[in-house]
């Protein structure tokens, strides 16, 4: 039996029970400022409580508590879900942030500990992601004015909630904060592939988003030979063909087409234009644009050949974030410490400790994602695998002993 | 000057007038029953009456006009459109036809001849197509519970016109009807690059639809790697260009992948599942299904190889339809007397000739479409090219002189 086995059982538990919480009964739903979301913050913040930490609503929605007033660590992750989510994506690192306080509730600590649930990572009601961190970092304002799909303003959104959007710049992380930890769930298949119960986290991948159009000639099917047409979506075809190839050819990418919009859509019809998504991942900045303009030029190549037309547009160029290599270290020694093989990963997907990495030194542990689900109700954890992450939340923590 | 130029003037122009008729301001939309068809009807019902025809509107909504009780030859098209319809799909066939009765008035013709516009040719408001002419063949009766999109039936929809459905049987043509001959615009690119006015349409090619369901593991875009990935449209792209591919190599097909349905469709989710219709046709109905069969089976190749679930329904196997020989060859004969090249042409698209001819021997001529476009505003027709089909029509209704 693990030392931290019941620990681990118990925050499963909750995780699982906080799921129950949602705005669409029968599945787990809660967006930013949801009842559910109220009722989620309403129960940590009684279990805090019970364990002498002062907890404050931020103007952000932020649930924050603190063990004292000393520079803290910070541990943390998001409350808010995806629609018909699994029980852990976020809620996970919330739970075992105050896990770790309960458990080293008759410790000394040489520091204390800020654990936050952020109100918002999934971008779900407004479209944008990371409201929570955002205001952590000061950088929420000028998210104010975005409005949702009935055309409620976060501004407004924050006031019907009884938050004072004038003031969210108080939700700002204190410049005495030490550092930044987040457990999650991996949500992909490597950890589980590895057999590997954690993984740490080097970095968070940097992301392109591109959005082709081909644009060819919309013609009957019937009635066109195959030698007079320009179809736009066999150029696309071609091209996502090409791009899978790409992807598997450059080792630490992925390259994802998930979107097509072909115009007329139709049977009968040769498509006179299809819209593509592409998405494209990867640690090091300058091999993603690589790939990224080869791809592109790749598509030109296709649509010159086929008399198609092509444009793009990017919509998203966003670097590599790299954790701090500090902490990150101490975050393997942690977990070699626990008798665990140490396993380094690359976050492919964006977490809330990429934005508060721009204020604070971040590091993050993966739990492994069991099948790699995640975003589905399917979505789990391994008992194990959360106690393994609390006995190396320990041992991290008492790594501020050692610097004190 | 064309001895029919003022003629072929006058009919472009009718067409054009009638166009005006539309269900839809500022663009030419004319679905069955609907009261521009009414509109349609009542003023070539004048003009066929002022010719000395006797005009009634059968129990499907079809216009029809003789010249006399003789036994008849039938020249006819449909009068319904698509939305935003060019002016001559369907329409000019019918006015070509009182066209020839108008230019033969003075003649004494050893037949009659039957004008017919059909109501409903496209499909559009019932989702089946050919009922004018399924009507005539004595097909119609299992339509009549067809609904619309807004649950009226095609039994409603006639009674509502007026018209009754329980004769809709009286709606077939005599059994002492000799012939049907249909003029229609190509649309398609294959006379204008061959700077051909006119076609003799051998066959109505056959065609196969086909519905194929890819079926992957959606998973999420960055933290998925390549090589763990069942990606559903990265399989069906691959097969898309194979699908190509196979037809270019084989002469008369024509195949198109016209219609993708993504699940989720989303940027940063790989592809779960995929629907793609396939659109295959031929004049030869074992090539066309031989080539069928090649594209599942390579659809089963690349599924297998990438490990993803693979299904296919198909939803239409329609045999190629041979226009009567006498009838073609008459046709041909009757291009060369005006000095013309005789182009011999399969059409990929269905016609009401298509349906007639399980009844009625039945010919075909098309008339070049600049640009091959069609089922667009921008449809147009050459008035040479109009001038010479009814040079062709006078001359082929001469033939029945000869035989007689």
């Amino acid at each position: 039996m693990h030392p931290y086995g019941d620990a681990a059982r118990a925050a499963i538990k909750r995780c699982q029970w906080i799921a129950t919480r949602t705005e669409d009964p029968g599945r787990t739903t809660r967006t930013f400022l949801s009842p559910p979301m109220r009722d989620v913050c309403d129960d940590l913040r009684t279990w805090m409580e019970t364990l002498g930490m002062s907890v404050r609503i931020d103007e952000a929605g932020n649930l924050r508590g603190r063990t004292g007033e000393r520079p803290a660590v910070i541990i943390g992750s998001h409350l808010d879900t995806v629609p018909d989510a699994g029980p852990y994506d976020g809620v996970l690192g919330v739970v075992l942030g105050i896990t770790l306080v309960q458990l080293l509730a008759d410790r000394v600590l040489p520091v204390d500990i800020e654990v936050v649930g952020f109100s918002e990572e999934e971008g779900v009601r407004f479209g944008v992601p990371f409201i929570g961190s955002r205001a952590l970092v000061g950088d929420a304002a000028q998210l104010l004015a975005c409005t949702d799909a009935h055309g409620v303003s976060v501004r407004e959104a924050l006031q019907a909630h009884g938050l004072n959007p004038h003031e969210i710049a108080n939700a700002q992380v204190s410049p005495a904060a030490l550092a930044y930890l987040e457990f999650h769930i991996e949500q992909g298949p490597v950890l589980d592939l590895l057999a590997a119960p954690l993984g740490v986290v080097d970095a968070i991948a940097g992301q392109s988003r591109v959005e082709l159009a081909f644009t060819g000639r919309c013609n009957h099917a019937g009635t066109t030979p195959m030698a007079s047409r320009r179809d736009a979506l066999a150029g696309a075809a071609e091209w996502i063909a090409s791009v899978e190839q790409m992807a598997v050819a450059t080792p630490g990418l992925v390259a994802t087409v998930g979107r097509l919009q072909l115009t007329p859509n139709a049977t009968n019809a040769i498509s006179g234009r299809v819209l593509a998504s592409l998405d494209v991942r990867h640690a090091d900045d300058a091999q993603r644009r690589q790939a990224v303009d080869g791809m592109l030029a790749t598509a030109r190549t296709i649509a010159d050949r086929r008399g198609l037309g092509l444009s793009h547009a990017q919509h998203l160029d966003q670097a590599a974030v790299r954790m701090a290599p500090e902490l990150t270290d101490a975050l393997a020694r942690a977990v070699a410490a626990t008798g665990r093989p140490v396993h380094h990963v690359i976050s492919g997907a964006g977490h809330d400790a990429m934005i508060v990495a721009r204020r604070v030194p971040s590091a993050m542990l993966f739990l492994r994602s069991p099948g790699g689900i995640s975003h589905h109700p399917d979505e789990r954890v391994l008992e194990d695998d959360v106690a393994a992450a609390l006995e190396v939340g320990v041992h991290w923590l008492a790594h501020w002993g050692d610097r004190a």
